[in-house]
């Protein structure tokens, strides 16, 4: 079976190679570099994760992409136009099938919420220096990002707040999304300190009942004492909420 | 009346012009520039403002402070130290009058909570490229950061959280205070979407909804919607604690 073409994707730049021939060629596309919005959004994503957000130049994403910089703006307006669609790449990442599902009628809401904001600071966690570019990034012109702001306010609107309630809500949840997202990265000795028994006797005691609460996922240079601070933070910004 | 020295602080060099003559003279200090801790603080938070986090370096330091690198290293150990001392300062500015105002039993810990979360707030809304820092490193060799963590652990004792319970709840808090300090540099207009009554309707009600219910604060560049969302979460993040 002959592999479904990927539209999208950091390998997705075609091989100058003409062979192996490829079933896609049959449809006409061209041996260049298929430059388009998706395979420039790919690249900015590539460059601010290696280079972070102060690389991320309209220069940069042509060399990585291997154009000119002028080619660049055949598909997109310039930089503003560059970080809404890495904003929007990012945030097609965020998992709405839960929320999807609360909506008609399959999951409760709560649960569902849960689900959400677990997926976003993943995928936040993952991506730490587009934090500050997606908390201020207008959403205009981004239709993924869009969609989680729909899914999501939907969602919202079918638990009983307050119509004004609903979008206030869902800040106070992404505030809090986003700084949990960080700690996703924060070392997992950040409140130890020398003779802090002494010297700190509630931060002390408050730290050792901390770990021996114990971390809920040891591997990795994941920080073992995220995910109870994000549970418990959740339960409370969901709380409320019915369906 | 003279008035007293300033210990530290962006302009707490010293003239080396002899003219006037300084009150402080007396007390033998030279006239060359007087590096210390605090100055180096000082200076890399000035920095950081204007360069950004990225160039912070020693050599910018140095620069800022008119003296080679190599002198900071008399007094800090490198660029490691420098952070810590930067997050000190900044962590130095945030208010524990009413957390200490409360452990005396003359303020109730809610307030109180409440009160240090709105100025740890105002102090990061301030300094957005220190977030990811802030949020990340380490406490130790940082003792106005550890007093801060002392002091609100020391009032969420207080209220009946269990002893494991604490840590968490100020980590959660955390979170929510920092993604709520970039929602207070975001553009009032972030959820507009034109047409968005018609292709997302969930979000347009909840848009317009939201906006209806007016902002706090309507001066300056802040985010004028940014106050409500902060003080519903935080009603959530402090709900059952008590005296």
């Amino acid at each position: 079976m002959t592999p479904p073409a990927r539209p999208t994707g950091q390998n997705g730049r075609m091989d100058e190679t003409p062979e192996p021939p490829r079933t896609r060629r049959r449809r006409g596309r061209p041996l260049s570099p298929a430059l388009s919005r998706e395979a420039i959004a790919d690249a900015a994503l590539a460059v601010a994760r290696t280079e972070g957000y102060e690389g991320l130049t309209m220069a940069a994403v042509g060399r990585r992409l291997g154009v000119a910089p002028s080619a660049l703006y055949n598909h997109i307006s310039g930089k503003h136009e560059l970080l809404v669609l890495l904003q929007d790449a990012v945030m097609g990442e965020v998992s709405l099938v839960e929320l999807e599902a609360a909506i008609r009628g399959e999951v409760p809401v709560v649960a569902a919420l849960r689900a959400w904001a677990r997926s976003y600071r993943d995928v936040f966690a993952a991506h730490p220096p587009l934090i500050p570019l997606i908390a201020t990034l207008p959403i205009e012109g981004a239709p993924s990002t869009q969609r989680v702001y729909e899914t999501v306010c939907a969602v919202l609107a079918r638990t009983g707040l307050a119509p004004e309630q609903v979008l206030a809500r869902v800040i106070a949840l992404e505030s809090f999304i986003y700084g949990s997202a960080y700690d996703v990265d924060a070392p997992a000795d950040i409140f130890e300190v020398a003779g802090a028994q002494e010297r700190l006797p509630a931060l002390g005691a408050a730290a050792e009942a901390f770990r021996a609460g114990g971390g809920t996922r040891a591997t990795g240079a994941r920080n073992p004492y995220a995910d109870a601070p994000f549970e418990e933070g959740l339960d409370l910004l969901l709380a409320g909420l019915g369906d």
